[in-house]
């Protein structure tokens, strides 16, 4: 039943060797991996504007060469990954290169951000494209942290069905938005281009503007800038991608870049000559849209299809984070199970752990995660100048052919990368002071893990040393009764030779310890009955103490004590509720604190 | 840490001998045991008055003589558990007495209500507690829900730190309610006697009233007579008492009725007096209250005792729901773990269940249990009829001397508490329909239990036919690598001298399995391995392939299949979290699925 519907809703387990036919061909992953980058054209310009607007709306005119500036980055990155993509070609991202080029603490640095980003992203994400949907239909707005949480929970099981089948899901909807927003483009220029936009709607560029200051540019640039998160998924990614995976790869981001750049700049400039203000009612996109075609059925179709890819945004989490785990747990850092693929092939654990965090997040911030946007910014940030630093070092200690074009590229990259970072701490502390305590705490527990599994392998290596060999064997059966299950159990520990064989049973009170005595001697006179009386009616201490007893007597004949535990197994499920489950108790109490082999002898119900 | 906190929260454990100490002296037992039954005068008069509001308030004189109708039903009822006290001194009251009497449903029908109308009567009362005193600082009337599971959370643990310490702390809130409440009693009839009460405050008594009904008087009489719930606590709890324990049970019964009738008698005679006439903002005692001292300390100090004995009457719940459930379980129809006493000597898995029950029936209803009221009463009249009628049985075929009058008295009992649950079931059905429903549930529930345990006692009993003995052992040791953990089971396997050892390895590709075969043969070149692919990744699936292969290979040579299982234990608990729990749950499926022996063989980590 329980198997039945996972399968339902998973799908049929598929074969290790089906792997490859998982893999993601170019116009697939450009949807898969994009959907994050090309959604932030739904706020980034927004983002540049609010900035400018605390001055003067006269000052909206910088959006223009902003926007330019944010495009300079977005190339830069987008060549900077591209040379990451070719040096790389399994991928792991800021986290791989960081660690091989600065070291292992840069490279936990940035897996440590990416990690806790990721799901960032799929927390802000839903919640943000949940709130563009309430906002079309008011009604449900009481409703949006179920309705967030009904949208992880809906791509966690896409995820988990694995990545080619949610792929094919994905892509008409980041496609369609794609076609939409270049339509909309398009409308707005022809608008424009025939003068049938009012020039007084936006100010001259060039015209002067009272208070403007160079620290309020660069915090409209680095607010602007926060649209480029998710460019670097798409090099975290490249395993998996159908081969040859790194051409493959390159061929996406530069793809995916230059779209990314055609939707920014057309969106600035459009919400520059339409004169768009930013307001809590309509979004700049709403207001381009409306401008141009009115409130008809392509407005909507806007609208629907923002708030789609908004949703879709998280996807890219899903892909990128289980990936950089499996990177950071073979490296030992985090737990094993993250390199364990489920039926369907995916990382499942990764995917189920991400949609719990970005659920906890959820509900934790009441579905308002826009407080987090700056965190997230500055957690890819981050990431970014040690991805492209540690690819400087590399060019210049590596020197390969055209290494200087090359060494330039990322420097552009690194350097632009961490002025925008500085920018965040600088024009953001208030927002963004968590990540330097949440960071070194990861960092830290980064490294008692890595610790834990050295000294772990460390002892269970052989060394040359062989263990001691086990010279007898002394059974301690504890019994709770005279019945088939003591019997049979009596039976299988004769059946193995050993040299000592004792019940054991606890009574209590004095008499039933007396009663016991003699029927055990009636029925099995051969094997020697031990008997306890327990004045606190537990039954673990006293056997506690006497197999602490045994193993004292035996302590010098290198023998070993086993713990033989009867146990009769009812038919039914339900049935176990209504049978102590002491034996179990027991079983994980000795487990942990002595040394002895525990046996369970099975004796199976028939009714 | 845990343990220690357990220890400081419920006291350190008793030993079974002390269980003496742990009984209930007279005073102490009328305080823990009757503060149901006296809680009810703060509600009973208003019910009556309810009623009779709906035809017009001049028939308020007919609260007197129906109090009297309670009062002689009072009577009759402690009358008749007198009789219950001495003829069953072991306690089990209802459910015992029916099912000796009349039959085993009878008995199950009798114990199956009572055993809900505990959990019942503690959400009730907390409920009604809560209420008091949100009611008098509305501030926190948001927060009924949290504070009435806070205090079934105190009661609970105060029930499991052991009878008589939560009877010490009990005790005075419920004598400080008697003594607070014949203060007011008197104050009342002093002022009344004393003609401080005008007389055109009441309807003069035999006031013709139009549109009064039999019908009428008697849903009057059967909401008052909701106030006697409680009043069997007594003869249930007999052997909580000390000895000479049912003439101790009998004193503190006739003590309880007594002071009920005083208070019930006294309250309605007061409302009456006064012309108090219900509603929503002041209960009747605190008008009564209000209108014999005024709003001075004295009026708060009523109203304080009077909201801790409601809380305090969901005591009485925790003494009687645990020893009705030892007797339950003792006769099969329960789960057994009823039957262990905690640390303290309680039935602590009683008390946790009812106060599990209760938080769960308080959330569910969000605090509103006043609903459930009527369903609680009706849970209390058809066991009482239950009672009843089958002492009328046991005085009928035993005929003891001064038979008839014993009889007498019972047959009254039955007759008036059948009337009254027919009385609910005519005026209150669509509130008390789920009776209906959930009863033939439970019934049903506790036949399939009882015929479970009586299958399980009828396989484990040695019936002189022996099972068959051991003949050979083969021993499976999966392995997951060639390491320490695995040598140790090794040396440990082979000091047992079995028939057969083999090592059994599942590689998730054919590369890994060559390579591991190969890497066996130089390690352990005496011990056959066996080697399966897993193209699905799973490590049970295989197993569980090889034993049955192994299973039918040896099955007319009488061997049997054990699993041993190498296990590293990790030196603290958090490390648990980064390792595989697969074995565990491998060794569950086995346990349950075939009939392998399943063995641990421990490896514990220095560091």
């Amino acid at each position: 039943m329980k198997s039945s519907f996972k399968r339902y809703v998973i799908g049929k387990p598929l074969r290790s060797d089906a792997l490859g036919e998982q893999k993601l061909s170019k116009t697939k992953a450009l949807a898969i991996l994009s959907s994050d980058a090309l959604s932030s054209v739904a706020y980034g310009p927004e983002q540049i504007l609010l900035v400018l607007m605390t001055v003067s709306t006269v000052a909206f005119w910088y959006s223009l060469p902003i926007a330019a500036g944010v495009v300079v980055l977005l190339v830069a990155l987008t060549l900077s990954y591209r040379q990451v993509i070719f040096a790389y070609p399994h991928g792991g991202g800021a986290y791989v290169v960081s660690r091989e080029n600065l070291g292992v603490n840069a490279g936990l640095v940035a897996g440590g951000s990416l990690l806790v980003d990721y799901i960032l992203t799929v927390a802000v994400s839903v919640s943000a494209g949940t709130d563009a949907i309430t906002s079309a239909f008011p009604s449900l707005h009481a409703y949006n942290v179920p309705i967030a949480v009904f949208f992880v929970i809906c791509l966690t099981l896409l995820n988990l069905r694995g990545v080619t089948e949610s792929a094919s899901v994905l892509a008409y909807p980041v496609y369609l938005f794609v076609v939409v927003m270049l339509m909309l483009i398009g409308i707005g220029i022809y608008n424009v281009a025939t003068g049938q936009v009012p020039a007084e709607l936006h100010p001259k560029i060039g015209t002067p503007v009272a208070g403007i200051s160079l620290f309020l540019l660069l915090k409209a640039f680095a607010s602007g800038s926060s649209a480029l998160t998710g460019v670097e998924a798409i090099s975290n990614a490249i395993p998996n991608f159908k081969s040859p995976a790194p051409n493959n790869a390159a061929k996406t981001l530069l793809a995916m870049g230059s779209i990314l750049a055609v939707l920014f700049i057309g969106i600035v400039a459009l919400a520059y000559f339409y004169g768009v203000v930013p307001n809590a009612q309509a979004t700049v996109v709403s207001q381009i849209a409306e401008a141009s075609v009115g409130r008809n059925v392509f407005y909507y179709i806007v609208q629907g299809t923002t708030a789609m890819i908004l949703v879709l945004a998280a996807n890219t989490g899903y892909s990128a984070f289980p990936l950089l785990a499996v990177n950071l747990s073979r490296d030992g850092f985090i737990p094993r199970i993250f390199q364990i693929r489920g039926d369907r092939l995916g990382y499942s654990n990764g995917i189920m752990m991400l949609g719990l965090a970005a659920i906890v997040l959820i509900v934790l911030f009441d579905g308002a995660t826009e407080h987090l946007i700056p965190l997230y910014a500055v957690g890819v940030f981050i990431p970014f100048t040690l991805a492209q630093t540690g690819m400087m070092r590399k060019w210049w200690r590596e020197k390969p052919d055209g290494w200087v074009m090359k060494f330039v590229i990322n420097t552009i990259g690194a350097a632009i990368s961490f002025v925008v970072a500085m920018m965040f701490f600088v024009t953001k502390l208030p927002q963004v002071w968590p990540v330097f305590i949440f960071l070194p705490m990861i960092i830290w527990m980064f490294h008692r893990i890595k610790q834990h599994y050295n000294a772990v392998g460390e002892q269970l290596r052989l060394n040359g040393e062989a263990l001691p060999i086990v010279d007898g064997n002394v059974f301690i059966v504890p019994v709770a009764g005279i019945t088939k299950v003591v019997e049979n159990s009596l039976h299988y520990v004769q059946s193995l030779n050993v040299e000592k064989i004792i019940a054991f049973y606890v009574a209590f009170d004095q008499a039933d310890a007396k009663a016991f005595e003699e029927k055990w001697k009636a029925w099995q006179p051969d094997i020697r009955l031990v008997t306890y009386y327990s004045p606190y009616r537990s039954i673990k201490q006293p056997l506690k103490k006497f197999i602490d007893k045994v193993e004292h007597q035996y302590a010098k004949t290198g023998y070993q004590v086993t713990v033989v535990i009867p146990q009769f197994l009812p038919k039914k499920g339900w049935h176990h509720m209504l049978h102590n489950q002491s034996s179990l108790l027991i079983r994980t109490s000795l487990l942990f604190h002595k040394n002895v082999v525990i046996m369970t002898v099975p004796f199976h119900l028939s009714k």
